[in-house]
């Protein structure tokens, strides 16, 4: 396994880049699918766990991970795979599903605004304010001119909030059509998943290369070096969960997070 | 009194403003301190309570009004007036104290933005997002290089809440010295008003050359025609209230609001 201590440069969104020349099953910090990587990712998610309660004591720092993909592509796995590792109370996920109708009578930004993290926080998105340049757009609900309107409007909010101390990393989960096939497969054969699928998931898969072209301008149109977006290979479940692991504890160790110093006071305390 | 239908121009926020040369009881509405300044508001404010239900039924427009001023401004009277006037069910008034812990917490548009109407909402800002670039400047809480920035979230924030259908209203309240210092002398005076009163109140009072300054440089840095800034004079009461009735109800009727269309299956009911 190559060192993971490169992951914010290997994933880094290449230019130029387009879904149609990129690999999703490309593994490379190591074939996962065999070999050490369980023991990897625990060991990597172990070290972002520890140093968790180090931002939340120093109340400095807000961390903001961003998880988007098309459907299947293990954004909810991924979370779980995050939350089994990290005390509940220092990580808070946050699933944006279709906006209901008190969401859609404000700015599409608001309900995202509302979720972010506060100091000392590291908060999950599973799915975001991307939806508004993604699924919207795919199904006509905004035209080009509306995206480049909303791309700006994304990068002066993201660049707010890093001006504002929040430290921002967006992944896109990149599967296959094929792995995609897979998983909705397995998933209409599990009686225990059937019911979280519509039969509008379906008809969104018609659409595949309608929604390559979106991401591809969202991601290109919103990358900057205070939110830049991460592409993870995630036809590998396991390669998948390391490279977030990789991101996310790289990120945080950029921060140079410390304990905060004590009262004096205290060092003068004898406990009787 | 003169036509109180170009309220939006007479109070625009002018090139090169500074409050040294503007007049705090200038009255180019008429002299409201005799005559007929009440009836004159009423009929106005009755305007404005006939067009808030079809903002609402129509759910089309999002309505902001802002108010900001020094200390004892009229700010809460300016309120009040409009409250007597317009179904409180179709205005909400909004007022940002101190900022609570976890406000401090959040980037400094966080609780500003959860406040911010909804589709046919008629909302009153009582303080705003201003004084993140008012008082925290004239108390050294942030320096001249911060405010720069602050000024471009808040020109950002802003022109994205005015794409998605916002319509903005920026008032300042423009006293004079002299008249603030009537006005406390009256709260001093008053045991009920005494309570509201902070002796930190009169420390600030000293700072007023540098309060109109952190005025002068806001009002410039973010005066736009999407979010455009009125300067109303506002050593008189009544006047204030004139002012600020004819610069709502020109800008609702710059609206053209309009009744939504019945469903056309109604027309075909007969009620027995």
């Amino acid at each position: 396994m190559k060192s993971p201590t490169k992951a914010l440069e290997l994933f880094r969104l290449p230019d130029d880049f387009t879904l149609r020349d990129a690999d999703a099953s490309r593994q490379p910090l190591g074939d996962c699918d065999k070999g050490d990587h369980k023991d990897a990712t625990a060991a990597l998610l172990e070290r972002v766990a520890a140093l968790q309660p180090m931002l939340n004591a120093q109340r400095k720092h807000k961390v903001l991970l961003v998880l988007q993909g098309m459907d299947a592509s293990g954004k909810d796995g991924a979370v779980r795979s995050l939350f089994g590792a990290i005390n509940p109370v220092g990580l808070r996920a946050v699933s944006f599903k279709a906006p209901t109708e008190i969401e859609l009578a404000h700015d599409y930004l608001w309900r995202v605004h509302r979720e972010v993290p506060a100091k000392g926080e590291l908060t999950v998105f599973n799915r975001s304010h991307y939806e508004d340049v993604l699924i919207t757009r795919v199904q006509g609900m905004v035209d080009a001119k509306e995206c480049k309107r909303r791309y700006a409007h994304i990068r002066d909010f993201e660049r707010m909030l890093a001006e504002t101390g929040t430290t921002i990393i967006k992944v896109f989960l990149h599967i296959s059509r094929d792995e995609q096939r897979t998983r909705l497969q397995a998933r209409l054969d599990d009686p225990a998943k059937q019911w979280k699928l519509d039969p509008a998931d379906f008809e969104l898969r018609k659409k595949w290369r309608a929604f390559e072209r979106a991401y591809e301008d969202a991601l290109r149109e919103t990358d900057s070096d205070h939110a830049p977006w991460y592409v993870v290979p995630a036809d590998s479940k396991p390669h998948r969960d390391l490279a977030i692991a990789s991101i996310l504890l790289e990120t945080l160790e950029g921060l140079k997070l410390k304990w905060p110093k004590p009262d004096p006071a205290l060092l003068a305390i004898k406990i009787r």
